[in-house]
């Protein structure tokens, strides 16, 4: 099962910054191999299930790692089964309707 | 790794009322011998990481079985390594807290 | 036009416990004369959309006003125009369809 | 107060294909001036705090006028006042760590 999701994890008790730990959890996500896609408020990640679901544990063991000793981390998590859709797809299917209406 | 996740499963493409995948939703839960508290905007779990996510998964493939193209999902996920705290104590914390105020 | 929101607020910057902040959100949105559900892991709230909208802006400047640099809040937020349904309603039709299956 | 914002919102009793609702919420919060990321789950969005909310509900209210019975949002929204910092900050002080480890 293919999921398409966006990931924004919340370290707390380590300060206002957490740029350094984003760009923590971007290096596990490539490690593991994944399409990612960073934006203003989360990362688009694009795998099978086990893989980011994987992916996003070692994301909260690496920044408790690093000291974080407690992490909030709001997921959307998107399935379908009547055909593939990509993370490019999405973007496409409303760009074009956009297209279409100008 | 003990997590506290809030979990929004939302079926698309099977019309208005969504409560049967929801009461589905809740007994796979149930199940997996999860702790889980039903509100009115989702259903809070606790339990191991791997316990919850696998159970996460089962309830995404049992919506699709139902008959659901499509599954948006929204999910908050808490850890910390700093003490244990339960979903009951999460509660306690700030009811208290209301209550030092009178 | 109504709506039921789920409220999850979390002051970054400011340590790792939080409660104190949450039991001050509780006290504007009651302040506000909102109805409201606190779970472990957010707040339910149901109420017309501005005046909902008002009070989690309150929120927002409050938590700043006690001390915390940095916010980031997750909310959920269903409006329906098929018929009007309060958050008790919906934690029932989920409870119902559980019963219906013993 | 300024707000970054990462709406996603999901018209529930349409059918399986949104993306002409996503694409009618992109025109109105164009129509409303903001400054708008669209990504593939979801869409960033800058702003004063008032005028971002006031363009959320023209949203709810326009996919509702194009028939959408039912609408569920996920909406994350960040405010800070310890300085100024946009969606392009955001993603630069990511990249920025990225580069510094290479």
């Amino acid at each position: 099962m293919k999921v398409i999701v966006d990931l924004c994890l919340v370290p707390m008790g380590v300060g206002v910054s957490v740029s350094k730990y984003v760009a923590a959890c971007h290096k596990v996500l490539q490690e593991e191999g994944l399409e990612i896609t960073l934006h203003a408020y989360g990362t688009n990640i694009e795998g099978e299930w086990d893989v980011v679901m994987d992916a996003v544990k070692k994301c909260h063991e690496r920044i408790h790692d690093m000291g974080a000793p407690r992490i909030t981390t709001t997921m959307k998590m998107g399935t379908r089964i009547d055909r593939s859709q990509s993370m490019a797809d999405k973007v496409d299917s409303v760009l074009s309707r956009l297209a279409d209406e100008v």
